[in-house]
């Protein structure tokens, strides 16, 4: 019996883990759930898994499930610290960090310094401060686990492989579903056009990452760490049907892939029960169900966001965080329809050319990295918003 | 330094091997050479590696070598005998058992009694008396490994996984030049027409056995004894485009694959360098030029050799090699234009209905079966021809 948390219960990899959770009563106890502020959905999943702590980040939010809560036995915290609490309880062994944006941070380091496992599907983590993360589960020999399909996929096919016989890791974009529109149309699209994406079904602001392709770069700076690559052995390749999730290219040109249909219930499972895989009970079509597999090189043009999430990868130090901070803000803007779609890749240019980043010895310098960026990034999104 | 025998030099299999002889010096040095009859092809080999002994099946070819390479200092050897003596040379450490069709038997196991690591691409052997050579093999820690392109993806795969969480290999198969051919069209197609393989360049009898799927057949057997997998857990899908050479999927429906355009010499280096890969030189197209890649199941009607091949799988012991031998002699009458195309596989059901299998204790009883349906299908061909 495993005794898991789960940051992050109410968000789609959270509600996704809970029916795993469901379908292994014997092999799973949910000992503490936290979220951002839905307490109604909080409040069902608390009655239905009965953890000993239940957190929300807003205050107020969590006052109102304490109130409802009273007298079941699950102790009700508040407040970022409460989350933290929550992903270090003593008495959990693996930690399920599936915050959105740069809020997963702390607990999730909070739940290294705890000794726990941790399958983690917030990537701002490891974008912000893969370096330091890494670091300290290593140092504590603690397992982090990835939970996205491209990581899972690349954990999965790296596992017991030799690094010096790796040639390079080759992520797969669907390209989003903007993929086949001219720049000029780019313009002016809408913020439902952006999210409609075509084969995964995703939260809005991952959903606004794929079509502009942030998402695989942060993807490439979360390869750099999670596998311990260089940037020069991390690929990026438009795969538009979303089955192969990555491939990994040894030096004798030999390709593995790991594949199947997109469901995310497939990667959580796998970092949920790691080492062991389970015979899951999911209904899925065949292979030869399967719609043909095309691959095409991503085009620089249509894809700035690729090459400036490179170029911070490149950088390094506190580079990524500023850079996750940046498309974090100019996301949201774009998402509250303050500018345009191509509007979020300019302001990000403009906030990274502004930055002089240093290295990473605490959480602290990505903290202020992470400020700083959000500072100037709100600075420039009002800069064109006014026009 | 690894001293090597190729058996089957002249072939296109073995003519690879010297060509990554030839790229790598520092790594191999070639002790031994033997083929069938083609003397003037085996003694420009000999000529360029300098083996120690060079052998002839044919005796009378044999005799013309031997003539011919007096004073290089290279021991000439005739007959089967002189094959096998070669496949165990003191001097080697490993074999590349290359011979084509039943022939490849005895060199192979007398390769696997002398201790030499065996890179087997003669199917035969395995499809014929797998049971006993991997029992063999296993007995002295000897490795066999598979050189043909699936099973090197299976291999390559498997490596390192715990079969019980395997749910089923998946063999792919290009589905050869008359996939979409009808049943009634097959009945008059020539040898040129089944010879043209879409996607591998071949030998004649293999490009026979892709446009049968007797080809995939044989590799359901050879991937039961490689990997110790029982026949339910082997499948075959058909894939036009031979990029993807075989899948696992996992017990969680999690899919690996292993992939590349469709070039022998990245398996056929595999087997020889295992357990390390070595960067090879060869210039190959990136994974974006890959054609669009499908899937679909293999109609039973369309290829009855694969059911046929299948049944014989389940009965066991020596069946295979009732179906190996009933084969090889259905496709060589083929080829002489003694029969059609169609006849191969009513021929094979014939013998195959007309025997009954017994274990496999020794090698005599697999060639005891292999003598019976050679006597066994020349009736049925003389029957069918004289119609």
């Amino acid at each position: 019996m495993q005794k898991i948390v789960i940051l992050g219960s109410t968000g789609s990899i959270g509600k996704n883990a809970l029916n795993i959770v469901r379908c292994f009563p014997d092999q799973f106890q949910v000992v503490g759930l936290a979220a951002q502020s839905n307490y109604a959905l909080l409040e069902r999943q608390v009655k239905a898994f009965r953890p000993s702590v239940a957190s929300l980040a807003d205050k107020s939010a969590a006052a109102i499930l304490a109130k409802r809560l009273q007298g079941t036995g699950t102790e009700v915290l508040g407040g970022p610290e409460g989350v933290i609490e929550t992903a270090s309880l003593p008495a959990a062994d693996r930690v399920i960090s599936a915050i959105v944006g740069s809020a997963g941070l702390l607990p999730t380091l909070a739940a290294i310094y705890a000794n726990k496992t941790v399958a983690l599907a917030n990537k701002e983590t490891i974008v912000m401060a893969g370096e330091l993360v890494m670091r300290e589960a290593k140092s504590r020999n603690v397992a982090v686990l990835p939970v996205d399909s491209e990581h899972s996929a690349l954990f999965q096919l790296l596992e017991n492989r030799k690094s010096h016989e790796i040639k390079r890791v080759i992520l797969t974009a669907s390209g989003g579903p903007l993929l086949r529109l001219s720049e000029q149309k780019k313009k002016t699209i809408s913020q439902k056009e952006a999210l409609a994406h075509p084969t995964w079904k995703m939260g809005p602001k991952i959903s606004i990452d794929s079509a502009t392709l942030m998402n695989k770069g942060f993807e490439m700076i979360e390869a750099r760490w999670f596998f311990d690559l260089p940037e020069s052995q991390i690929d990026v390749v438009i795969h538009p049907q979303s089955i192969v999730h990555s491939f990994v290219e040894f030096v004798d040109r030999s390709l593995i892939a790991q594949m199947g249909f997109p469901d995310m219930r497939i990667p959580i499972a796998y970092a949920m029960f790691h080492p062991h895989r389970e015979s899951l009970p999911f209904k899925l079509p065949d292979l030869t169900a399967f719609p043909s597999l095309t691959f095409e090189p991503p085009k620089p043009k249509s894809f700035p966001l690729l090459t400036i999430a490179r170029e911070a990868l490149q950088t390094g130090g506190t580079m990524p965080a500023v850079l996750n901070r940046a498309n974090e803000s100019a996301v949201a803007a774009f998402l509250e329809k303050r500018i345009g779609f191509l509007d979020i890749h300019k302001i990000i240019r403009k906030v990274l050319d502004a930055y002089s980043p240093s290295p990473i010895n605490t959480v602290d310098d990505v903290l202020l990295a992470d400020r700083w960026a959000g500072l100037k990034t709100e600075r420039c999104i009002q800069t064109v918003s006014r026009k």
